[in-house]
């Protein structure tokens, strides 16, 4: 019997992941069929499906790993920082976090609304950006830095509101670039304020 | 010959803008087909096709109503009170701007990034609101209440950027009682700051 090595299942994964971006940026959720999803894999739907359920886990996943990465920037940088790298992402056409793939989540964000299951689901994945957000403010607060009159679970939705605007302002392909000293304005908003 | 009054078609016309909204609210834009508009609005395809030109302009014409009601609410009291009238329908699943009619837009808005033509007819029907939201703060600013160190253009953008992420969250039907707070601190941050 073979044996498959962690690394190999890690490899077959990841190309399986990136593969399928790809292939939801360019046909859309429901294009993306499983043929197109082969051929943008390279993989039988059997290789794709022994690592992923279904096409909607595989979705899922992918959207966990942008929570991921957005989650990694916030506790280094904070959520405006991730939301000015979107801005720059959407000018360069990125396929990690591009206009097409965010076309993506609006294409899925009306069944949120219709089916519970998946709704629970794609929470799991933005919870993980909730708490680092959260975070973040509250180390913040703890040095000085932050508005001390509103309270840190107010900002962080505040956050999270302008996060969800421009996700899907830019996954509508409007322009964009204008945005950039609105992002400032929402930076200083959330601090600390000296008199002007 | 039959003569048709102005008010006869006015009306005729409000019914199947009536009809046609409750029949997307609850099929979603693809699923109202031509048979349940005739259903929704108690007319033939004959009579509402004779009022638009085809269910596009139908939606769009909707879309528009949307703008002009908030526009009207933006230049009485500002584009905030827009957005804390959106929270209160969501609440009540009101059939004007609730969250199932909501969720259309959703269902649109990935075909405003692949239709150039769709996005500039979508372009034109939020313009007058853009306006709407700018005049008001022109005359806030007037009056000085609105803080001087961030240009009215930027304001305007932030403002919109925030009922974008408002929009999106009510129409995937995420809780959004929470966000009251959240909008006053909107709110307060495009008034002139007087020291804390």
């Amino acid at each position: 019997m073979p044996r498959v090595s962690q690394d190999h299942l890690d490899a077959r994964r990841r190309q399986i992941l990136d593969g399928s971006r790809s292939c939801f940026a360019r046909f859309g959720y429901e294009g993306a069929t499983v043929r197109r999803l082969e051929e943008a894999t390279g993989l039988s739907r059997g290789a794709i499906f022994h690592h992923f359920k279904d096409k909607e886990s595989l979705f899922l996943a992918l959207a966990e790993d942008d929570a991921t990465r957005m989650a990694d920037v916030v506790a280094e940088q904070g959520l405006v920082q991730v939301m000015r790298n979107l801005l720059d992402a959407s000018s360069e056409t990125s396929p990690a976090l591009g206009a097409d793939w965010l076309g993506t989540r609006l294409e899925v964000s009306r069944r949120l609304r219709t089916d519970q299951e998946f709704r629970e689901r794609w929470a799991q994945r933005s919870e993980q950006l909730t708490a680092a957000t959260r975070a973040r403010l509250l180390w913040q607060k703890q040095a000085g830095n932050l508005r001390d009159d509103v309270d840190v679970d107010v900002l962080t939705a505040y956050l999270e509101l302008v996060l969800e605007g421009l996700l899907s302002h830019l996954a509508m392909g409007l322009p964009a670039q204008h945005l950039r000293p609105v992002l400032d304005l929402v930076e200083e908003s959330v601090r600390r304020h000296r008199t002007r």
